[in-house]
């Protein structure tokens, strides 16, 4: 066996300086790898109600924990009358609620921003909608009983790494009244089946209605504090900002968003679209954290076509909407766009920030029909 | 609602040309776009001797098609005595047989080649091991009775789409004697379920030993043919080309190749892993196609170390492997190299070729220990 040290190319890699902010430079070695980590949803899955095992979009911020279930206890402690430890076995045998949740990415979107903040560079799928199973969080907060001083609930996970220099455990908190909500499920089980490691096993939080950073994943820690967390995904992430300096408004609830099933069939290398030419039938799915989906249209080169919006599933999955085409031969620029209860749009340029959250712009899918 | 056209950002994407072969130049979005789509398994998922749903490489050339099973029929013909058409319960009612069978994607390890081949630009991760349960091929091969002129047979997926300009279905060949091997299964359950969408449900090919392209998803047909199959993904593709107009030597199994988990834990943007100082214990697993693995080194600063090899799941699977070591404080680099009963070892420089196939360079992972 050779004793030579491996010099090749995949050390020279590790060479380049990340930029320091938002850049125009191109894709870095660091993004594609973050890249090939967190997966991404297919478009071609919004064809399905619930998105089947595996296809749901994951961000994994450190490593998958490999967690012994045996070993494993949920701790509901900090500012509470009665602390409490639980096997998931006994989180089980509480009152159970099954519920549709589309979950999104607060940085889906972001690798297609200019300039490109650098982090893990969506391009338009980090989405996924699970049947999720779980106990709602407010009867384990009322077990415990939280002290009258109590005004955040801090969600601790196990999985563990460096970011900017400090090192963590991902958590996360939500004030007292957001944390009661009944939808707020202690989950244990996706799609009738216990979680996958990736989605959290044994246990994670799910805060329907809100981007995924809320969703602590690999549960531990159930703190009840009475001064806002400080921690660096509370105060030091998850901010729409306008430049380093701004503190910025802390992401919460996903804004609307309508996607499509890219129609015909793709090309392997550029994923461009091809389109038999007659009438055609184009679906997708809207979301909104905000409010219910009230509206959406397709575009077709810049006209807007109302869409027919199905019943929904309930309300805090996606909806799924389906429009007429009579596709004529040519090159066609389609989109959607979806309106919410509130009023809000998605906008048709993007709506730039720091870290590249939130960022709802309209889908464009160019399509040859022939 | 604006009547205004899409004109934001997202479609500047579109209009950079593509590199016409292997590049130095950056990663374009299209790359970006397939890395997307396309999963790899997170480096940690290496510590399960099967690999849990979700995290298993996927390399899906087109859209995952959606297939309604009361529809689907699998056609078994071309040159044969008797034509068959099985339903997946008719299938299902053959004798089935249950291997852990290894699959990486032929292009694993492509974005780290220079000069970089633009296709699927895999990392290091395009790999998985799964459970897999199906009926073997060569009992519906004497079934249907082979004419004796017949040479190979086709296996046709269902997926469809472009590439070089041809319209196609994803369609792969197998020699008589590679098609009639014991292990070649036709598989409908992976990890004791219904095979997930975008593994090839209803059923796929399973070609243990092979890379991950001859194991047909989404079967719809499969046919003797008496000259050698001329289809894109038989001749076109997957060679080991030096140049454009060398035709090279197919791509066949699967060269052996050691990963190791990255131990300790990572940095979220950089995955620079920082691991305690003090003794540890780096664990992997190794595979070949070609032969048994019969050894695995870890490789510290240049120095090889013998790892232990944990006893063999099975002949198809990958195999774990452990080796001690003792992190003193500072910068490291750790590496691993496998070799096989072939006598075929890792390459320590990148085995470069025109599509990057093939490309079992051993892993680096630079660590820093505190």
């Amino acid at each position: 066996m050779s004793e030579a040290h491996v010099t090749g190319p995949a050390t020279r890699l590790e060479a380049k300086a990340l930029p320091r902010g938002p850049t125009e430079g191109p894709l870095t070695s660091e993004e594609l790898q973050l890249s090939a980590r967190n997966h991404s949803m297919p478009l071609e899955a919004l064809r399905y109600d619930i998105t089947p095992l595996g296809l749901h979009y994951l961000l994994i911020h450190f490593d998958i924990p490999i967690i012994e279930l045996a070993d494993w206890r949920l701790a509901i402690g900090g500012h509470v009358a009665r602390p409490i430890e639980l096997t998931l076995e006994a989180i089980r045998s509480r009152p159970s609620v099954t519920l549709p949740v589309t979950l999104e990415c607060a940085g889906n979107g972001r690798s297609r921003l200019h300039p490109r903040p650098v982090s893990q560079p969506w391009v338009t799928e980090a989405v996924g909608t699970g049947l999720w199973t779980g106990t709602p969080l407010v009867g384990l907060l009322d077990e415990a009983g939280l002290d009258p001083d109590a005004v955040e609930i801090v969600f601790t996970g196990a999985d563990h790494g460096l970011e900017k220099g400090l090192e963590l455990d991902y958590a996360r908190s939500l004030s007292i009244a957001d944390a009661r909500r009944e939808e707020v499920l202690l989950a244990y089980a996706m799609n009738g089946q216990p979680l996958l490691p990736q989605h959290g096993y044994p246990l994670r939080l799910l805060v329907p209605g809100w981007y995924g950073m809320a969703s602590v994943k690999w549960l531990t820690r159930i703190e009840a504090v009475t001064k806002p967390f400080d921690g660096y995904y509370q105060l030091g992430n998850y901010h729409y900002r306008s430049g380093p300096d701004d503190p910025g408004q802390p992401v919460r609830r996903i804004r609307p968003r309508a996607l499509m099933v890219p129609p015909g069939f793709p090309d392997f290398l550029t994923r461009k679209r091809s389109v038999p030419a007659g009438p055609c039938r184009i679906e997708g799915r809207a979301w909104s954290g905000e409010a219910p989906i009230e509206r959406v249209v397709l575009g077709v080169d810049g006209n807007w076509i109302e869409a027919d919006l199905d019943a929904p599933q309930g309300p805090y999955a996606w909806r799924r909407w389906s429009c007429g085409w009579e596709a004529k031969p040519g090159e066609h620029i389609l989109s959607c766009r979806a309106t919410d209860a509130s009023g809000q749009s998605q906008p048709l340029e993007q709506n730039w920030n720091w870290i590249g959250v939130g960022n709802n712009m309209v889908q464009v899918v160019p399509v040859t029909v022939r």
